[in-house]
């Protein structure tokens, strides 16, 4: 059975290595896969994108560990959910929300049976090793859901707001939504509300034409593009367009449309 | 049989990858799982805090890798330990001490046997692939350890002189013995020391109160507590207290017990 | 059956994960070992250089998917060779040519089949998860390497141009063709053509001798060696050699032999 592993722990510290290590304590046939660790530390909304992204991707029955938890100690529920393809465990501070929007959950438990934690005091900064790594280990190895704690509502779950695109006429106002390792800005405008039609972005004052691949345009050219996520983004040819643009997370662009 | 690896190599060349090759090619149902391969070139004190911190959490029989060995060429030994819960591979350089500190070994040698290395002419520069990946996969595969060659006395294993803290009336005497990826201080002073006791942090000028959890701060807010490792550490509510306070390994702080 | 992954593609987005997930998906039993994914941006020369050097190290039968494409989406073919001792999958861009070097080939295909793809209409961006991984977990699964696609002839495959090191007299000139995360610079110019000889690394107006180990000179000297990889390379002892020295990939050097 696969097990995942999100976090904002980084990798120069043994912090992953000890959840994988305590993982293993439970059941050392389970195969674990990073999705990743560089999540900006405590970013929740990026890793809620990372998340999203990655879930599709995974065998059916993957369980899917992700802490990115600001407000560990504190009352924040720990909380596991039972979708149709595969399970999670997280803190409730809406990183599982960006998932849900597009999957269907199951069930839901706040994970409050010490039975399966590490220990019945668990540290009071380490969720992760305490409590969502042992869950974790035993949802792979089949324990039920309901035994690991209280049944909770799926609506009480906490979402983030991230505001829809609005479109107006033949524009669509969008945000970025996330910016990847090449430097790719990546809005909230699905590549669905594009598909078949002649398209650019509008940035201040420029313009940039959609492309159907990088290597559309000469080197250092701004293009737009659906990426391969499913949304809109924007990018620039063998070159970084967010050093070239100097656009941040929450940045506003517009899709517009060709008149037909 | 789980094999975990520690080294200062980095993730940007494939000296770990060909590591984890040289050990499949020996074993390849073998699990490997990084400990952390980002300890700073050379540093044999903070890759021997990572050791001895990751160490119990994973499970009996396991074998740990690893390589941080700034005298690789010369005559330093290469070690192999047996402990009552696990194996230790390294270069007897103070690396394995930490964990030396804490759990009991039962046996040593000097991996003097090449029958179980990669080569009986190892490469004067990467003992790892050469004598340690194929060591660690011989011991994971259940090779005896006195198979590996020369026993030697538990007594000659060269430890890191870590000052141990001191206690003067309400006050412990103690250093910065890591600094972790968010930014917190660790100090050499265990949790022991303080539980149930009420204890604030003194440095230079200042006084920091001592607090169970991360949130129990404002943002930004200086506080102590006994951070997830069991030590005493110095933290910055969701910020880097080591940006805000510039210290480093080694810098001296105290522990104040209030009066009874 | 071990699988192992090199991109270009950084641990900070969810990309590696993806082609991981895909991978499981068709086979969760296979082993996945990175490389490393810290490939300089679309630096075909160094993901060469890295799948060059950890190729001998896996057991045989092992699949090596490579992806640093900075032409994806454009007419570049994406190709799957059988070698004697493992497979590579990669676009045809020059990355397999430092292990086709070494290393004797039996066949090559076109991936024409989409059968094997993970959708038959792939994304024009992200051939590493639609065609690369899928196709890497079929032929680790004992797909026959001619059912992924047209037969394609061995010559056919594009190789890069790294030139040769020439021999002058008792000089030989080559180039820098590798920096790693030390910052030892690695020559062109193999180990072999220096073995049992007396010889030094001629830069500009300084001489360096050659060395057995880094442990031969004192701390900070620069000295001359041969790595771990076989190569000639120029170290500074428990110090950053080309920070020192200020030298980049292509650089000229010089060895020079001590007549006889």
């Amino acid at each position: 059975m696969i097990l995942t592993l999100l976090s904002d722990f980084g990798l120069s510290d043994v912090y992953v290595a000890v959840m994988k290590g305590t993982i293993a304590q439970i059941n050392p046939t389970l195969t674990m896969i990073d999705l990743t660790h560089q999540v900006p530390p405590q970013d929740i909304a990026a890793a809620r994108f990372h998340l999203m992204n990655a879930y599709p991707y995974f065998p059916a029955g993957t369980v899917h560990i992700a802490v990115v938890d600001p407000s560990v100690g504190s009352l924040r529920r720990a909380i596991a959910i039972q979708l149709e393809s595969g399970f999670l465990v997280a803190p409730d501070n809406g990183l599982v929300s960006g998932v849900l929007s597009q999957n269907s959950a199951i069930a839901a438990v706040e994970l409050t049976n010490p039975f399966y934690w590490r220990t019945s005091s668990p540290s009071t900064t380490f969720h992760g090793r305490d409590i969502f790594a042992p869950i974790g280990a035993h949802l792979a190895s089949g324990v039920p859901i309901r035994e690991l704690g209280t049944e909770i509502g799926l609506r009480t779950i906490i979402h983030l707001p991230i505001a829809n695109p609005t479109c107006i006429g033949n524009t669509i106002w969008g945000v970025i939504q996330a910016i990847d390792h090449f430097g790719n800005l990546i809005t909230n405008i699905s590549g669905d509300e594009v598909a078949g039609k002649s398209w650019s972005v509008s940035l201040e004052n420029s313009t940039y034409p959609s492309k159907s691949t990088y290597s559309d345009s000469e080197p250092g050219e701004i293009l737009a593009l659906v990426g391969s996520h499913g949304w809109v983004e924007i990018a620039a040819s063998r070159d970084n367009a967010q050093r070239q643009l100097n656009l941040k997370w929450g940045s506003a662009i517009s899709v517009v449309m060709d008149g037909t």
